[in-house]
């Protein structure tokens, strides 16, 4: 320990940095920062809008901080609301004056998605040149938003989507189909509004903030083609197997009897303003920035973080160790910053989440290193089905469980992270934070 | 890219790069830097020893770099060498005046090293305090230096490894029972050279260079004992699977009628001097050096790195994706350094090593960044079964692929990295360095 900064003064860092990080990406405080109302003006990074040219604003969106940000827009904007509609997850409620929440299925669409999507289209269907919608996206945002297109029912839309998961299709492939089967997303929403003028602002829970994946782009031009979706679905073999609605839908498009998704370059998106308010890396540099304040040389190692969450503990733990042994990549007392989003193959039958099982795994990594603490958490306050947000791990968190008789492999083995830690009293528990950045990992070194 | 560093560039600069690093670890090079002969005088890092006080230097040892090490002996001392017998793997063998050569089985053990270790014993047994003994160990030499206690057969010894292996006991378990069985492992290769004067000089190929454990520790103090042993066979329920052999020597070292493995503190171990002249922190220290003398940022991410190789390159890929896009954790041009070795769970039946694995899964995570080249090879020149030490990768890999009709998701899932790269014409392909301190990753952005 370099300038004696034991386990406790780590862990008591850790939490501080952890927790500022949170506030950083609060969508109440988020909103009020990127959207400003002085005097008669609305300013929002850098852009105007006069309160004179709009005879009526506008709030839609989708997403599990919908309420939160509904809340800061009304304070923001107040009376000056003319009306509006915004998808949440069931329960995920507050008290709002102007804007109507609607309860909607997540992460599995349904048809209470598809009713309350329906009056945010009905809304958007009669606008006006003269009218501002500002648009609230959140994590979740895809599944809450669900507006089949004509002919394709909710559950012609899951078929499709679990065929091309089961056939291994990537990620890009699965959303140039979604955008063609519906109406708001792949910059169909943008669309609807048009000609009113859209600001779209967006709390993004994707790897690399892509304007056009975060809640499948319902307000950014889509540059795939219906010709693209027919070769996905040549490529994996599923034009026997698809919906005859979707093949249908896909066949006129090329025909060109159904219009294509609006490409960069639509004038429909002069009138559209994307603004991403909070994301993965806003908390990680907040967390870096108060790291440096505690005296840490901080470390932002990435927010691009993906892949099994045991072997990305491990490459975390490998650098802690570096730090311990040699001073590098930083001189202690160092924070490593990571973010991102890993995944987790369940092969137990155990409870706990990505960021439970990093911390369980880097426990393993980093054992005996006295010096040593990792924090890993889901900014939304929950991690798996659990309770807790993640879990606090540092290297004498092995020797502790077996002085309570926990074999943390074989915890680690059946997935069962949350009863580790719970034994311990190491979980992360912060309350739902009704955000979704992603995940949050920080590694002290002392 | 910052400055206009192409790929073609990184791609030379990188390959400089990796070349210096190996340079740095040269088993010829490494030995003449750390054992020096002054007058009459042999000097190894710090310490001194007068030829006038030894009758004989007799020079031993096990390992793949073994030859190589002995001829640099060779060079430095000539005929003051009274002697030498070291164990090198089949084949690898080159011209000696004073040492000779043995080859033996690896990594499985072999009767020939049984007989070739017995050669060395020999030699040990004989020694006196005015001699001086050099131990040259390398990669490799914990399975060419097989001298089984007595009463236990190499057949016995095999089974017991097996079984340890089958039920997932952890390496250190396993360590414990190798050097309760062994005449030379554990600091028994010490205790036989007492009351000689020992010089151990090793290259390291353990993440962490933990002196007991590259080679099973022939001239380290082990802490572990008889009655451990015992506990693990015990944990696993070895008891009644363990040849009779080991079941009987274990239970005599516990009632104190076998003498246990030599301990720090030992009187042994004064006249030991244990020196690590080459290990993966080295060669990783001297790409850093080079890097920067090339114009790049340089990063030392870990020697430490291990796991499964695809989800190990997905956090390289991420880092570099961030350097990218925020120019965290360190500015452009940079050059990422890790080492380490990673592991490779097999799931298809094409050909390749965890290097060129590591290459085809950066790739697929840098797709389409112009201005990042990945470079990952084995410091022994070797890659899994292969004639290539590694790869290159950079962003413009997989479009070239699809240029030349080849799948590198198929690839990946066969393990066929080999024959993806010999295709693109970016195997990296030194020969033998016959040195070996584990892997090098440079991960070089423009």
């Amino acid at each position: 320990m370099a300038d004696g900064r034991n386990l406790q003064r780590l862990r008591i860092d850790g939490i501080e940095i952890f927790t500022h990080a949170l506030k950083a990406v609060d969508p109440v405080e988020t909103v009020k920062m990127h959207l400003k109302l002085e005097g008669a003006i609305i300013r929002v990074d850098g852009k105007t809008y006069s309160l004179r040219d709009y005879a009526n604003i506008y709030v839609i969106g989708a997403g599990k901080a919908g309420a939160s940000m509904a809340q800061a827009i009304e304070v923001i904007l107040g009376d000056r609301i003319t009306k509006g509609v915004i998808n949440v997850k069931y329960g995920y409620l507050s008290e709002l004056k102007r804007v109507k929440l609607n309860e909607a299925g997540h992460p599995i669409p349904d048809e209470n998605g598809v009713m309350a999507t329906q009056e945010i289209v009905g809304l958007l269907e009669h606008l006006h040149e003269t009218d501002l919608v500002i648009c609230l996206i959140s994590g979740g945002g895809s599944a809450l938003l669900t507006s089949p297109a004509e002919g394709i029912s909710l559950q012609d839309k899951q078929k499709i989507t679990n065929l091309l998961l089961e056939c291994g299709a990537n990620i890009n492939e699965i959303n140039a189909i979604r955008k063609h089967i519906s109406n708001l997303k792949g910059g169909g929403l943008a669309r609807l509004a048009y000609p009113s003028t859209l600001i779209a602002l967006m709390l993004s829970d994707v790897i690399g903030d892509p304007l056009d994946v975060i809640a499948s782009g319902p307000t950014v031009p889509d540059e795939s083609t219906f010709g693209e979706c027919m070769a996905i679905l040549r490529k994996y073999n599923l034009l026997g197997k698809v919906p005859g609605s979707i093949k249908d839908r896909i066949q006129r498009g090329i025909k060109g009897e159904i219009e294509e998704t609006p490409k960069s370059g639509n004038p429909i998106f002069e009138k559209t303003h994307n603004v991403i308010i909070g994301s993965n890396i806003i908390a990680v540099k907040a967390a870096e920035q108060r790291a440096r304040e505690l005296g840490y040389t901080p470390l932002i190692l990435s927010t691009f973080i993906e892949g099994e969450t045991r072997e990305v503990a491990k490459v975390h733990a490998a650098i802690a160790k570096e730090i311990v042994k040699t001073r590098h990549p930083i001189d202690p007392p160092a924070c490593l910053i990571s973010g991102g989003e890993t995944t987790v193959t369940i092969r137990g039958k155990g409870l706990g989440g990505r960021n439970q099982e990093f911390a369980l795994a880097s426990a393993l990594g980093i054992q005996g290193l006295r010096s040593v603490v990792v924090i890993s958490g889901g900014t939304d306050g929950t991690d798996g089905p659990t309770d807790a947000a993640g879990a606090i791990a540092d290297g004498e968190t092995i020797r502790r469980s077996h002085e309570l008789g926990l074999d943390a492999t074989a915890y680690l083995e059946d997935n069962d992270s949350y009863h580790f830690f719970k034994e311990l009293g190491d979980l992360l528990t912060t309350g739902p934070t009704n955000t979704n950045v992603m995940d949050l990992r920080l590694i002290l070194v002392g």
